[in-house]
């Protein structure tokens, strides 16, 4: 490996097909440390088009975009589009949502902060409204 | 971007020189989210050859390889060789090194957890002694 092949580093398997409600399309999760630890880490990948309910998590979360392309929005707030080496800081109890652009994967790491604070509160989906107009 | 290129997932660029008498080479960083934060998050790119001294974090770390190959060593332990998608919880108070092998560079995210406790504390350099042995 030389320092030109730097910017093609692999990261994560796929991992398991993660069956939830709170996602509108096919997710795969591999957690890299485990639920229940002062961190934990999943790398979590969205099919095009795949997004999560609207959400907030009482600790924080942050996104490190791995692959793909795919929004995050805040409640209120335009949509931000993001690509691999983004770096999303999701403050505590913050309304929002992420997923993938409708023709890209989307890949991100997601890091729980501050763990011990408790649970993800799930809300409901993204309207087609909102969604659809994203390129 | 297809499913089949999500194993050539791109991440951070390198950063800036870090300059410090802790590692014996030539390493970059950058930051991905602060320090001072819940969680701050380093990406780290070693030279081939260049490892940290041995050290401890009093609140622990987790190492994400994103590169290259490299080593991971807890005192008094076999050295673990590192390839992307590799993960090591580093528990808090464990004296370690980690750093690239001979003929390869060396890219991780370092993931400070419990970052409240204190900083790292820096200790001697690894020997050649015990570097050299490893392929």
């Amino acid at each position: 490996m030389s320092s030109n092949d730097l910017s093609n580093s692999v990261i994560s398997p796929l991992g398991d097909r993660f069956k939830s409600d709170n996602f509108n399309g096919t997710v795969w999760l591999n957690m890299l440390t485990p639920f229940g630890t002062a961190c934990p880490i999943g790398n979590v990948t969205f099919e095009p088009g795949c997004r999560n309910n609207w959400h907030k998590h009482a600790g924080g979360q942050i996104l490190l975009v791995t692959g793909g392309r795919g929004y995050y929005q805040e409640w209120g707030k335009p949509a931000r589009e993001l690509h691999a080496g983004d770096v999303v800081n999701i403050p505590a109890d913050v309304k929002h949502w992420h997923g993938a652009a409708k023709d890209s994967w989307f890949v991100h790491l997601a890091i729980e902060v501050n763990s011990e604070k408790g649970p993800a509160t799930w809300l409901e989906p993204v309207s087609d409204e909102a969604y659809n107009p994203l390129k």
